[in-house]
């Protein structure tokens, strides 16, 4: 497997990503080629303090980097030379099979989608985040790569979120929600109830509107939303799971009594620590574009940039792309003689 | 003290609704009347249940009431005789200082703009939910009365909170943060973007654009958005509370050791719990219109409706619409001779 890292994107630069290169490339003999792209002198600097001097690294320079503060499309157009933009010409000159990126999100789903084109069918990527509660895992889509989505962007996002959800989970017939401001079919903004109106007659296992409540209270295993709710809620679920532990941590130290419990207890709260921790995870896949793009988080440690490129090797693995191409021409076919308007 | 207690609303009815209220009866004397509107079968019923005949109690009959599957400003103008109608009435006549709702929540916000109509210099309410950290308690607004905001709106919103976190939460010049998708002032959708340039020029304490994260990592005392993204924040927030504390306890039973462990630390767990526990919060503020209205959860525990009456008796003592219509109009003077979109 060939893998293109940009080493240069994210909150920690070079050393986290190189950092975590090296983790993977230790524990994960299936990626025979790992391209580091970046500032040469930079990457090699990291690779010197890690010495290591795996013959599966091929560094690729690159003499840009797309800023937090840049405009992503603007960005991808004028930094013809940013890490990010090289690391996709990889995949589309065939000699990498995914690429991951800690970077500007939006840098990331531009260049791929300039660079690989959408798959037919798909008008715009999403981000595909996985997250646990107690009783199961469901995909989070579009965790940030849309945010001016169209309703039929989100009848996408619910159509590859179920092949995702089906192909990597293994859920037989996953269960699809609608983020909305409650159960009722007339509640929420004009986006989500025409959404609703297009997914109620689908073949989709459509259990209607949830709230944000029902992500943990009675979970389904698609839940589908704009890339702008998306990403407010990953990212409120991953800090505020962070921050109930230090919290917890902190009440657990104020007295000996409650330090004793602390110690007997700590494999119950070691569990829920390890299944809530986004550096476990790593990356979402990038579904929707012509290839295979991990978004890691901006701020990933080596650990999780590690994770990432393990989601990047299983995703080579899985292949869903042509599970998603074939599952929206069913749909196409299907409901070609009754467009939804029409019904 | 006279409050308007909407005894239909909620997923619960009237046998929730009542036993709250038997329940802030007898916990706050600074009620002097507790107006019952709905059914006044089911209302006597459920007082008998209660052995109830506090003088305080005066039930007014109304033979409505807005369904959840109702569209809300429909709702209002068409079901005259709704509870929340005649409860939002009894503000109107002057019987009552406070309206409590745990029904259709955008019925209890189109019944008090229709009739109470909003304060000068402010366009649509917004709810402010008080959420806590481990380190402060924080201002959420809009949390779910208006999915279609203006800029001008979030503008608002800002302020309310403010002279809101002031007043209430004694913060004496609290941070505001724009909910975004990254800290940076280019990141965002068209609306945050306007909002973030109105925001910065404003004597408002404005640290930029928050991230869902920020609001537990780097917590920030007012945050603003739109209320369908607030609404995802706050149903999210609390569901992940209990969620993760069901977990735990689940976790924790699974070995006679993790029992003994939880037994000894029980206390630091039930501080915590207690703390996150949204049925200890009640009822959020409806800040914007022309009097006082506490929106309280749809599926309000007694506990969560007797607390939403305690939050209502506060409102009424602590009175922040005049210093919201000050601050405004403060604004409005200063920026006057500088119009955003001219600065």
């Amino acid at each position: 497997m060939k893998i293109a890292l940009d080493a240069m994107g994210g909150d920690f630069g070079p050393p986290n990503l190189v950092a975590g290169a090296v983790m993977a490339l230790r524990d994960y003999k299936q990626i025979s080629k790992l391209y580091l792209v970046g500032d040469s002198a930079k990457v090699e600097n990291e690779l010197r303090k890690h010495q290591c001097n795996d013959s599966r690294i091929e560094i690729v320079h690159s003499t840009q980097v797309v800023d937090m503060s840049d405009r992503a499309w603007t960005a991808v157009r004028r930094k013809k030379d940013s890490s990010i933009s090289r690391a996709v010409d990889l995949i589309k000159r065939g000699d990498a099979e995914a690429v991951v990126s800690a970077g500007h999100t939006g840098a990331a789903v531009a260049a791929s989608t300039i660079k690989l084109r959408t798959l037919p069918g798909i008008d715009r990527p999403g981000i595909a985040a996985v997250l646990p509660t107690e009783t199961n895992v469901f995909v989070l889509i579009d965790a940030g790569a849309n945010i001016d989505a169209r309703p039929e962007h989100l009848l996408q996002y619910a159509f590859m979120g179920t092949v995702y959800s089906r192909h990597v989970l293994h859920y037989k017939n996953p269960t699809v929600g609608l983020v909305s401001l409650g159960d009722e079919d007339v509640k929420g903004t004009e986006l989500t109830k025409e959404v609703f109106k297009m997914l109620r007659p689908s073949s989709l296992n459509f259990v209607g509107n949830i709230e944000g409540r029902h992500l943990f209270e009675n979970p389904v295993e698609v839940v589908v939303c704009d890339g702008f709710v998306g990403n407010v809620i990953l990212k409120t679920c991953e800090s505020i799971a962070v921050a109930m532990f230090q919290w917890l941590k902190h009440e657990l130290m104020r007295t000996r009594m409650r330090q004793v419990g602390a110690f007997l207890a700590k494999n119950a709260i070691g569990t829920i620590k390890d299944k809530t921790n986004y550096e476990e995870y790593g990356g979402s896949p990038l579904l929707g574009v012509n290839g295979i793009c991990i978004i890691a988080h901006g701020a990933s440690t080596p650990l999780a940039v590690k994770n990432a490129l393990r989601v990047a090797a299983e995703s080579i693995e899985q292949q869903v792309n042509p599970h998603i191409v074939e599952e929206i021409r069913r749909y196409h076919e299907t409901t070609a003689p009754l467009e939804p308007a029409l019904s």
